[in-house]
């Protein structure tokens, strides 16, 4: 049983389906009619005019975004533990051309106003110092956190008054929707963000991400990194048309509440044995190497994280049956 | 009817069908069953070792490729009307980091070793100027011209005799080889080429193309470069199965000599209105702004290109029945 | 006798002056006296408020301005002789982080908006082409021609009509100045330029140039690109200090004038041999290889210049002596 | 007085004169006598065949080494304290195009292999990780302590064991070597180290620096970097004659020791206050915002370094009744 990413879950029917549907003679590149729906249907999702670009990875998503706000000589204040500083093999960097991430610390990924500030002070404003251009955050955070709207809005304070751009990182995104309830727009550019990566391959998606701007001047300069990091597909309908099937009818907010009740379940079994508060879809639990080798020779695949930790993530197809027997068998141990 | 690009054309149904097949739970990245398949079956098509890499553009395949070739301090000897430099914005100046791309002049975009040693014959060789590190060749050409083996080999010799690596463009490779009948060793490894993309994605793929090493060591950096750029789609299964379908059974030449079959109904009737020999699924024909809008009026959809000149393309899944029509049409003009 | 580069001349005695005046202990960097006057007497010379930055070569000053200019996805249109392009080893391309040049023909290495206007018209205005963020000219050219203050104002309505910053290569300016009797500032901003090099090296400086914006927000970043690229001396002093000198008393001016001056006695010998109108300090002659072998017996140092042409290059320290036994060595031919 | 930095100081008497004999006509760019001569000169002090560059700051001369170390896709493993860290504006990103520092703790700025090992083992190896690349030391540290022969060897041996090259910053080079005594072999080529920057300008020199390689090949890909960067001075025999001056009679060493014993005579004044031990010339004292101003009013001058902390640097120039003098302050506070 698949406990390891939600990265290697199927595709959800609507994703094939639309693949079908999309399946006829049209423009290419990005000039037919499912992407240039994009921007309407996001505009409508988050209550403000949005420019929306299709990408093909999550790192592609983050670091085009990042580009659009920090020039090659600037920084990026972020997580120790983001995504963009541990996982993407250094695309930032090669993205902007130089920029420097310029890492802050915090409990489960978050990022506090506070520690933001204190890294930052750090920084001597002359020439001699990268100066950090734009602020990062990932929600849900790779520790599987959520951040409130308030948590965001004074981030964004933070990050206007010193004049950064601020980027969110949301390949679970809808995950952080479906726990906090929060509008979408109160999660982003209410708070402040001005381009975000929404993600919807990990809730269900193929091969398609969304890349969002609520700067609209910068979604133009995208549009060019994007063809120029040759990301810009030939045949793009049928990435467009993924992501609009997974917004029809909510099913991107539908697939990423399954994983969190599974998360949820799970959560309940591991009690004490977790180390950080579950709020989306991924668990960090203390096992000993023993529990962990019981666990898997019960059939149930998932990463070791450090010595003595392992790491669930719940997908949008979990079988609740699957997941209850698992509880059971954490609880048994 | 559209004869504007085959970028506009569908997907194939076996296409689909993989992306249906592979839509099940395995390794994320390319750690999955289709995506260990792809260096055996390109072993074997090719008659070598080969190691092959999925990735979604023809951008990402061609400047992957070229930055394994080509310092950011090098040039890249390619055809001034090369898609690298025509029409990937700059890409790889992007991928390499700023290499230079030095054109090289010739008829039907094809490069003679002629024509290649005089523009290199025109570098100093001293820390001032751009050396040249890399050949970059295109087959079949933008203007729809093929290369035989022995045209390759020369330009293989070239390149060796001069430190340079030789990649080689093929987003339509498929129809090149159906051109021309060639063994696909004989117009890649065996001519000297270092590494080639491999189209698929204008050939009845839906979005994924390879990446085709003929040096090992060469794809261990590509690997990183492609993570890097934001290349490593987390599903990759689902690219490495589009282009498994396709290989299976020589789908990809059977839907290669489909096109250039309807191309060659076109070429015929075109006559003396051909600007250069067709020999892959490409035309250039010298008509009218009048004779333009004529066939336009009759349901026919093309590109200009240039006065009085009009680009057609057709596709693997062109009706030839529309072909017929069309080629009677031209003849009507 | 030297004639085969002004690179080659040595220092004239003021600089060797002022470099042992700044010999004392001062701030470090840029913070010392007389890096702080730049500004002023650059202000001053060209009659409106201008930033003044020294760097140690002109590739540095060249690019570094480019890159204020010029996004790493844009182009640069330069002409096809002109210096960025031919003799910086790729330079603007690792400045700007792979920005292209886009090359305009002319005579005599000099851009007329006519060209400059073909080659923008090529590029297609999507996201497929580079699109020119910036025009770059050189005055005098790598030919030894000078621009008119109308004809630099006709390329300067050009940019600006077309959003393109405009940049001057002034590796030469003294000359240039020299030669037309112009008013600097119309031979530059008053004219549309954003940014100039000011060459004194080839001029009798020894390894300052300065790098003047005429926009001053431009002259910020570039104080972040020149550190980032290891071009902010320790010691600045000793730069800054070299270039005060040769503006004081219109050293700088006295020093091209002469040069110049030692040109137009060898263009008057060299009658219809020369290949280029001398306006400036450089000629390119026609002589055949027996008298080119023939000079330098007689002790004349210059450099071929492909077939039957030579280069002759006065410098600011020639003995007139000697350039009257050149000019009459020529004649006797 | 002045104490806050190296950088303020003169030029010692020797450069000026060097540059004054330099003032003749020879090849430009680096084709002069003196710059042929550096070679063997490097070649001798090192005893072992070694190439070297002048470059006209340390910025350059550490980040051109780097670059023929470290691809754009690879990291460094650096002390968090060491200059390419916090001091180059983030050189190191914009030379390799993006290569990450990879940061190491340690007391006194030093790394240890322990710590290096430590950094490095926390780093998965696969593609979505950057992985190290080099190793890069700074003798003497950023806070003034030196390496043994001994320290250098075993990471050396650490560098070539995990297959990453080894850069040495020797800004402060002389400074370690004049206090250790110990063979400059000993700490650079025999102990591993294949490049390093040999400061001049903080001892003495004016305005470059010597980049010098043990491993020949990465010298000539050097060469190209140097010039790419716009770092190849036109005329750039003043740049060589300097060095070689202060080469001359070991007058490096000789400005090395007087900065050392100047600092060694401050430290014995500041005994308990000492933050670090002192074994090149710079100290960091621990002394009150009170104390610090009392030591201003008498008329020195340094920069604060945290709270209730000062550096002191001293210079190859340095007055010792000046020193004498700040030392009885330094006691009397």
């Amino acid at each position: 049983m698949r406990f390891f990413s939600d990265n290697a879950a199927p595709a959800c029917q609507a994703v094939l389906d639309a693949l079908a549907e999309a399946n006829r003679v049209d423009t290419a590149y990005d000039g037919d009619e499912w992407s240039k729906r994009l921007d309407g249907v996001f505009s409508d999702l988050f209550g403000t005019p949005a420019r929306a670009l299709w990408v093909t990875t999550g790192t592609a998503a983050n670091c085009i975004g990042l580009a659009t706000l920090c020039p090659p000589y600037g920084g990026i204040l972020c997580h120790r533990d983001a995504h963009i500083e541990v996982d993407e093999a250094g695309a930032p960097g090669f993205f902007t051309h130089g920029g420097k991430l310029i890492l802050v610390d915090g409990p489960g990924a978050k990022i506090s106003v506070e520690a933001a500030a204190e890294a930052r002070a750090q920084i001597r404003a002359d020439v001699h110092q990268v100066q950090p251009k734009a602020l990062s955050i990932t929600n849900a955070t790779e520790y599987g956190l959520t951040y409130s709207p308030d948590e965001i809005a004074a981030l964004g304070e933070f990050a206007r008054s010193h004049g950064l751009g601020f980027q969110l990182d949301g390949a679970r995104f809808a995950n952080a929707v479906a726990s906090t309830g929060a509008e979408p727009a109160d999660l982003t550019w209410r708070a402040g963000v001005d381009v975000m990566s929404f993600g919807f391959i990990k809730n269900g998606g193929m091969n398609a991400e969304a890349l969002i701007f609520f700067r609209q001047e910068l979604a133009d300069e995208a549009m060019i990194l994007k063809k120029r990091a040759g990301h810009l597909s030939s045949k793009g309908r049928y990435a467009a048309a993924q992501i609009l099937a997974m917004l029809e009818g909510d099913l991107w907010l539908d697939n990423a509440r399954a994983a969190n009740a599974a998360a949820r379940t799970l959560a309940e079994a591991c009690g004490s044995r977790l180390i950080h508060p579950v709020q989306a879809n991924e668990l960090f639990v203390r096992v000993t190497a023993a529990e962990a080798a019981s666990l898997r020779d019960q059939g149930y695949d998932f990463y070791d994280w450090g010595p003595d930790q392992i790491r669930l993530v719940t997908s949008w197809d979990q079988d609740m049956g699957a997941v209850a027997r698992l509880a059971a068998a954490i609880q048994a141990l």
